[in-house]
């Protein structure tokens, strides 16, 4: 490994990365916007051709920007893209990039002021359905790779590079894990980079440094046989939407801490040193309700609202039902009724634990007369970067060079990602690389990715290149 | 008033009673049939036609019984049907009984053998939609005053007898209240019985002295302005969905009592001799279970279920529902819940006083950041006869000599009626007459009455009119 250049060297790798960037950004934005017009929706089954249409122009541009070996991998569902272009520096770490190709479904009528899948530049942004979630930020590695080359006159990148791009994400990623799993010898690397997060904002640059896992469970509570008359039976038998009610009450105690016994532990703590890297961040709570559509906030005692959604552990009721939801009332003891938790982790939660904690506090909780069933879905392990690890240094020194030296501060995702799944598999450290902005409205009507961020994430994966390995982790 | 007949005349009398009941007792049945055969489903718009027809017919009937006044009363809805038969005693105690002429939707593919306007009768049963709710029980009125004026040699009944029979009793009675205040000169007792509950068994005969009032809202707490991601805002901002657990859960307290500060007040308390009368009857938990399809019984402490369900006041979730519902999971903070809860209400209990207390409860509640409307139904009244009214003890001496002189029980109705306008706007005292048991499924696949049980009740109305003058009241 090399050591970091001097100063004069940088400078002059850093324009060059600029000039190489600015030189071929104009195709570089051709090509996104052609397979952004191809509508990859994995959650719509009569989109599957064109995922797989995805897979492939893809598989096609990977080979075209120099990886030696490109191929496109099938799962259960639907395909995802691998590529790999070892370095000529043996003893080069190896990084495996992830993001994905599929993206949400959008429809004209949702809102949008242009077709979806037809990209329009309008004020230096780009509008289509995937700008920035997720293929914007997947395409900045084909340009940051030939950018590193250039600017450091290497036939191969410093690292040994290996992408994977897989075309489930947006509808929950069921086939990832096995695919890793199958493929874990090929996809072994000493750090995975994530470039499917964002920053804090357009005039904040940031790294994420960690998601939460997620469990979710659905329970289905039984009382009577049918829908019972509530004159005729109420108030002398228990009542499945009673219990349902109780239930949600019982998962939270007057501190707003999730009171199901063991929950909490292992749960990693905030420490003082990370607290005060959240408390630099310029957070403004009437800005960030109006991004959350909400009208006030409430959470954990003890916890800033920041502190809450990316690093404290929570309990969610997604959804609840039963009885009679129509129009008006009707006198009856509901024969069922239903809850969806879910709960995000933080590191040190083991899912399966929580499972088990969960299983627990419900048996105890149903009372006599009411049947229950309670199932979980595949859950998400939380993943975390160490503040101090050397990587990360790395990233946040790549993404200082790409924003003109400015001080890079750090965020947390409060949502999971098949991330972890790479990080358990793989044995990795997982570490973000994005440039998205919260304004960029994914999963919404008009989503975009500012063209200035865009081409500073190209810089920034260019750099990143040439800073990991003198990272020695 | 005449005074009690003497045992020889009081036998002889029943004697007369029951002979003229069994000898008219197939033209009887084949006259309900008739009008059984009139599908006078008042919830649903398309049979509205047959709803007038079936007022007609029982008009027409009620003619031909004798009554010298007969009118059909228009509503906004439904036609009632209104006769009187004035005592030619002008000391006579006016009664007004109350039923209803329209009946619950049936189809005989929601499990019907036969056909529910098609009445059969099979082993002693007429099956038919409306055969025991409620116009085999209204029918029982013809047959018996003129099985009274033949038993007693009266050419006019020895009550002034009138008779409301309404026609959108099973679609909430929206306009009978209307309906009796604008017709209260005409409608103007000294009591009232309702024809329109049933008795302990087909073993036990017994008479209902009260039915729970009922109020009844619906919550709609709004939170985010649309549903919101869990991994991004979950755990800082508040869910409505879980707001409406919280509210369901602070329903009740540990002893399942209504948690509702002044819910009680006012709330008659059960006294022990009606407790004793309550603890007389020969309930069987299993068997009730298997009436509630129940799997348990759960309701205030200190209290035995018949007690809860016909004594007590209690708060019912009748519909929960908020976020997502569909298969699997969502990760979201729903934008939205709603609540429906109905309060059933004994004597004592003022319905306005307790939405006041609904709505002072709800607003401590409701956390900032959540919105919520609260809308009430018109309410119905508790009603209640004393133990010790006279005209009770009429009602129960005229059961005893319709059941071979059978000791009768008390019970009450869990349920709630319209009866309760009758008493409110009349201010009379209500009484329940009825022979229907819980095997006869109101409302259900199979509707049927007891045959040998409804000319029972021909024989308890016929005996009733005897009985009433006598009860000084």
């Amino acid at each position: 490994m090399s050591d970091t250049p001097d100063s004069a060297v940088q400078t002059a790798r850093t324009h060059a990365v600029r000039a190489y960037v600015e030189q071929h950004r104009a195709a570089f934005l051709d090509d996104l916007a052609a397979w952004l017009r191809i509508p990859s929706v994995s959650a719509q089954p009569g989109h599957a051709p064109d995922v797989r249409a995805s897979a492939e122009w893809l598989a096609a541009k990977l080979t075209e920007t120099g990886f030696p070996a490109v191929e496109v991998w099938e799962t259960a569902g639907a395909p995802a893209v691998f590529a790999e272009w070892p370095s000529d520096d043996e003893n080069a770490p190896t990084v495996l990039v992830y993001g994905h190709h599929d993206v949400q479904p959008a429809a004209r009528e949702d809102g949008w002021h242009t077709d979806p899948f037809e990209p329009v530049v309008r004020d230096g942004r780009m509008y289509a359905r995937g700008a920035s979630d997720d293929k914007g930020q997947v395409f900045f590695h084909t340009l940051g790779v030939r950018a590193h080359l250039a600017a450091t006159g290497r036939t191969t990148p410093a690292v040994h590079l290996k992408l994977l791009v897989e075309g489930e994400e947006e509808s929950g990623s069921p086939h990832f894990r096995a695919l890793v799993e199958q493929h874990a010898d090929r996809l072994a690397a000493d750090a995975v980079i994530v470039s499917d997060t964002g920053m804090w904002s357009e005039t904040t640059p940031t790294v994420c440094t960690g998601m939460r896992g997620v469990a979710d469970c659905e329970i289905e509570l039984y009382g009577p046989d049918q829908d019972i008359h509530s004159g005729s039976f109420g108030g002398a038998v228990p009542n499945p939407a009673t219990v349902a009610g109780r239930l949600v009450a019982a998962l939270h105690d007057e501190d707003e801490r999730v009171a199901i016994p063991g929950f909490y532990d292992g749960a990693a703590p905030l420490d003082d040193a990370e607290r005060a890297l959240i408390a630099e961040l310029p957070f403004d709570e009437s800005s960030w309700l109006a991004t959350a559509k909400s009208h006030g906030v409430l959470g954990e005692a003890g916890y800033s609202t920041l502190e809450r959604v990316w690093a404290r552990p929570t309990a969610e009721v997604n959804g609840i039902g039963g009885g009679y939801q129509g129009p008006g009332g009707k006198t009856i003891v509901p024969a069922s009724a239903q809850l969806k938790i879910s709960f995000r982790l933080v590191a040190g939660q083991d899912p399966d634990k929580i499972e088990l904690a969960v299983r627990d506090w419900l048996a105890a909780r149903v009372p006599a007369g009411i049947r229950y069933e309670i199932t979980f879905g595949a859950p998400t392990r939380p993943c975390l970067t160490p503040l101090d690890h050397p990587a990360l240094r790395s990233v946040a020194k790549a993404m200082s060079l790409a924003f003109d030296g400015a001080k890079i501060r750090f965020t947390r995702e409060g949502g999971s990602g098949p991330a972890a799944d790479l990080q358990d598999v793989l044995h990795a450290p997982v570490l973000f690389l994005g440039i998205s902005v919260p304004s960029d409205g994914w999963h919404a009507p008009n989503e975009k990715v500012e063209l200035d961020l865009l081409l500073k994430g190209v810089e920034a994966a260019a750099h990143l290149w040439s800073e990991l390995p003198t990272a020695r982790f």
